[in-house]
């Protein structure tokens, strides 16, 4: 077991958006930015949290992210708008995006935002709760730097590309579905790895395109774009029907890039010097263009409420629906802090000390 | 090898819509039902073609599936439409439903309509191709009988919950998704059953929530709703990432039946004299809201060709992007005829005879 430190959550945001701050974004996008990045650690997805500090650090450093640049307007209308993103930081200028696709959805109805040239935005689903909690259906995708494989081929050609969809139910729950359209993403790969332990068949295949279960091969060759790479969901070939999780691979590249005219397919890549420029989609939805919103949350409840109740396979312990697991992981992150890995809580550490940020307490 | 026969496509569209209009639909919802149930088989998808004309025709005759009934519309805004489809064809109403999405699209960016009430309406991808075919990215879903087991349960929930999606490439090619959320339908399960073929592990449940590999069984437990069921795309539990096609499922369900005020979850059955109720989401979405849209089709088509000339895995012959092996189907069917099991046309042409419906030669 890692030793694991809590930290309020406050204090854990106010520490990186100092840390960002010092690094030189603006106060309002380093507070963002902080909020996005401590939300996923909170929700029990470290990967995409506080453990990426050095990775945003550094590409402000390179200025590779920029802080204080305002997204170029494309296009707009009263219900969507394109943006260019030049470079800025990919949690700040998503959460304006999404808070745009909001306020055109509550003027009329729906809201689509589609933004290029961005970096990283962290974990999809904070952005599809916004809405949710908003009061609205939510959609967050992004492209990716390529890293997945199509069902027969053996060279990495779009990247996990996540989906997220978030709705609302009575009283403040939610049904928040965040996923990685290849079947694991990179950061569970390199779990593996760290625990000497093979890949399950079905997660990823070597430079041949077959099944690779070795973390640190896959690991060496998909860095130095050698081959191979992640499969789809549902795995290699079509018996599990790889081809699924493949088109939605491709259907987030076409909503994200195509749609905001950015870079796509295998050209979206993280080089030494500088990251992959991804694209974004936000989406919006009122309800209430369809039907009254409350009767909707009341099935909503109702659905979920099936869903968590019905009879257990032999063996289990619990039915979820998406979502539950992070709301929990929240609460209990309120209580008791939020937890991170203590080499993690070691590096945030440490580039605050170098950057003379004062440093809280732990719990 | 089943005998297969050959079909003039457009001679089984007029044999299919005489069947249907002898039955007593109108000529025009029988000309729409025809075509989407040919267009099934021509794209090499014969679950949902002709095969399923008794099953349409029981329908009709025991008042479940009405035809001449015009959709009542629950309410209506320049983007969006609610309708209750008050047991209309699935197949005719989902095509005005489009048809409504698209024009609304046209005339002001994007147009979703949702229904509910409705019955079976064959392939997703129809609708969705309609869109792409005009010019705009489309997205149709259903919610269906249920049939899906949530991850960790062992009663089917949710149905097999189909997503498709489209959208244009240049010189008519198209993008298209049409998959569904378990990882296989009931009709797979039938072929295996029929060969006398054990199931892979992490296809089906059984009554105690575990793999089941006997076809057989999981069908009859599955028809009398006894228990167990088809597992989400991502299999069994979580290590393919189970949990990602039980969420895509529950997702389809929210903006099908949850939009439209419709049935949802384990209510949606099939009875011993009745079908499913279920409800539809059409979406069409024109590119020029966010940049112009013949640069999208040309970005488009780049994709799909580097889809297919990136390398092979070890051992594969091709590699598809979605769409493309349905649309070299229709190709075939175009100059060679529509392939029918012999089963299957005897089946059909038993049925024109009954009713003195003319019957056209095989190829």
């Amino acid at each position: 077991m890692d030793d694991v430190v809590r930290v309020r959550w406050e204090d854990l945001e106010g520490l990186c958006a100092a840390v960002f701050e010092a690094l030189g974004l603006p106060r309002d996008e380093a507070e963002d930015s902080s909020r996005i990045l401590v939300a996923a650690d909170a929700r029990g997805i470290p990967s995409h949290g506080v453990a990426r500090i050095n990775r945003y650090a550094e590409g402000i450093l390179l200025g590779v992210i920029k802080g204080s640049i305002k997204p170029q307007v494309l296009k707009e209308t009263p219900i969507t708008a394109t943006w260019d993103a030049q470079g800025a930081m990919g949690l700040s200028v998503s959460k304006k995006a999404m808070e745009g696709a909001i306020a055109k959805a509550k003027a009329h109805g729906i809201g689509i935002y589609s933004v290029r040239n961005s970096n990283h935005f962290g974990i999809a689903g904070y952005y599809s709760e916004m809405a949710a909690r908003a009061g609205l259906i939510g959609i967050a995708m992004t492209n990716t730097a390529a890293l997945g494989v199509p069902t027969f081929g053996r060279e990495a050609m779009f990247g996990t590309n996540p989906i997220a969809f978030a709705a609302p139910a009575l009283g403040g729950r939610l049904f928040s579905l965040d996923m990685a359209t290849t079947c694991v993403t990179r950061g569970k790969v390199e779990v593996y790895n760290r625990d000497g332990k093979r890949l399950p068949a079905g997660w990823a295949v070597g430079l041949d395109g077959r099944t690779e279960e070795d973390p640190a091969v896959l690991l060496a060759n998909t860095l130095v774009q050698k081959g191979g790479g992640l499969l789809p969901l549902g795995g290699e070939g079509e018996l599990h029907s790889g081809y699924k999780g493949y088109g939605l691979a491709v259907m987030v590249d076409i909503l994200t890039a195509l749609l905001a005219g950015g870079e796509f397919g295998h050209a979206v890549r993280d080089l030494e010097k500088t990251t992959a420029r991804v694209c974004h989609f936000f989406l919006a939805l009122q309800m209430d263009l369809f039907r009254p919103a409350e009767e909707f949350k009341k099935d909503l409840s109702a659905l979920l409420d099936q869903l968590t109740a019905s009879p257990k396979a032999e063996g289990a312990q619990r039915i979820y629906y998406a979502g539950l697991k992070e709301a929990e992981a929240m609460e209990a992150c309120r209580q008791k802090g939020v937890p991170l890995k203590a080499n993690v809580w070691k590096t945030l550490t440490d580039r605050a000390a170098s950057l003379k940020v004062t440093i809280p307490a732990v719990l």
